[in-house]
C-alpha cells in the first residue's frame, strides 16, 4: 500500500459492487429517486452505513431529497473502474475456464476475454464462441503483445503458481485466481482469489451446527 | 440466531476452510508436526490468531511439540461437517451449473449432486457424467423423496428467488446460491451465496486504484 492516498477499507470496496448490483435493480424497476433510508431497507445495511460509505467518495444525494438512482449506480461504476474496458486471458479450459468464457456477462461489464490457454492437446485450437484456445507455452508472449491487463487462473492448484508466475514476469496487472490455492505474486499485482470451496464448507460448518442446535 | 451455544464469529468460521487446505498440503509433502509458529507463516494468520482460533474449539496442540497435522486435519474437518455427506441438486444446467455438476472435487469431499433440473426442454434428459438433467416442474418433489439436504441454484437472477422458494416448501436444509441476487430465505434455512461479479468488481477498483497512485 502507498503512501498519500485516503485508504478505503476492503470491507467498504467489497460492499460497492453489492450497492452498484441493488441500484441496477432500482433502475429495471424504473424506480430514479430513493432515499438512504428506503435503500437501507431494501439493501440490509443501517442509513447510516450507506451516507458512511458512500462519504468516503465524497458525498452523494442531498438532505431530505435522497439518492439519484442513476447517477449513484453511474457513480460507483466509476469509482469500480468500470468505464474503463480491460484486455483478460482464461488460462486453463476445464470447467470453471469455460463457464467464464461462456458468460457474456463479465464481458457486457467490459472484461473481455481475448484468448484462452491450454496444455490439453486435443483442446488447443478449439473456440469457446469467439474465444481461441491456444498453446499455453504462447501465453507469456501473448500477454506482452496484446496488453492484456488482467489473467483469469482456472488451473488445478498443482500448474497456478507456474501460471502467475508467467503473467507476473509478462507485465499483467492484475489476477482473478479460482484455482483453490493461495498464489504469491508481488505487490503491484493485484489478486483476488475465489475459494468456491471455503465457501461451500462453511455453508456445510452453518448446517451441522444448525443440526446440532435443534437436536 | 438461537441462545445457548457459545457463538463462533463467522469470520472464524470462514477461515476453517482456509486452516484445512493448508493441512491437506502439509499432508500431501508428508510433513506431520508443525508449530503454531510455523504454520503462521505459511498460513499468513499470527501465531496468536491461529491459537485463538483454535481454542474456540477446545484447541489442540501441545505446548513446545506444536500440532500433530493429520489430527487437527481430520478435527476441523468434523467441525465443518465434512465427515457427513449430503445429498445436492443443482438447478440451471448453464455454464455455471455443468461446471459444478463436472467438478468431481466437490463430490469427494461429501457433496453428491444426484439431479441437475432445468426449464429448457432441450437440456432436459441429457446427463452430466451421471447426473441426470431432470424437469425443473419435478424439483419439490424430487428434494422431498430423495431427502436433498443442499440445494445450488445456478439459474439467472430472475429466476432464483422462485427456485430457493420450491427449496424451502419442500424442505431443504441449506442454498449455495451462485446467482447474482441476493435471496430471501427463512431463518432455518442456511443460505450462502458466491458473488463472481463482486469480487471481479473488487478487482477492477483495486486495478483503477493502483494505477492512480502510479500516475
Amino acid at each position: 500500500m502507498q503512501k498519500g492516498n485516503t485508504r478505503i477499507s476492503m470491507a467498504v470496496i467489497r460492499r460497492l459492487p453489492k450497492y452498484r448490483r441493488y441500484l441496477s435493480e432500482l433502475l429495471d424497476k424504473d424506480i430514479h429517486r430513493i432515499s438512504s433510508k428506503e435503500l437501507s431497507k431494501i439493501i440490509g445495511f443501517t442509513a447510516s452505513q450507506i451516507r458512511q460509505d458512500l462519504n468516503n467518495f465524497g458525498g452523494f444525494g442531498q438532505q431530505g431529497y435522497g439518492y439519484n438512482v442513476e447517477e449513484l449506480h453511474s457513480a460507483i461504476g466509476k469509482i469500480l473502474g468500470l468505464d474503463h474496458s480491460y484486455n483478460t486471458v482464461i488460462v486453463g479450459a476445464g470447467n470453471i475456464g469455460q463457464a467464464i468464457a461462456n458468460y457474456t456477462n463479465f464481458e457486457k461489464a467490459g472484461f473481455k476475454p481475448t484468448a484462452m490457454f491450454e496444455i490439453n492437446p486435443k483442446l488447443i485450437g478449439l473456440k469457446i464462441r469467439d474465444i481461441e484456445i491456444m498453446d499455453a507455452d504462447l501465453l507469456g508472449t501473448y500477454i506482452k503483445e496484446k496488453n492484456i491487463n488482467i489473467g483469469i487462473i482456472c488451473t488445478s492448484k498443482e500448474k497456478a503458481q507456474d501460471v502467475a508466475n508467467v503473467m507476473v514476469e509478462s507485465g499483467i496487472q492484475g489476477i482473478w485466481n479460482f484455482a483453490p490455492t493461495d498464489l504469491q505474486v508481488p505487490e503491484h499485482v493485484v489478486l483476488e482469489t475465489v475459494h468456491l470451496s471455503e465457501s461451500l464448507y462453511t455453508l456445510s460448518y452453518l448446517l451441522k451446527h444448525k443440526r446440532e442446535e435443534e437436536d
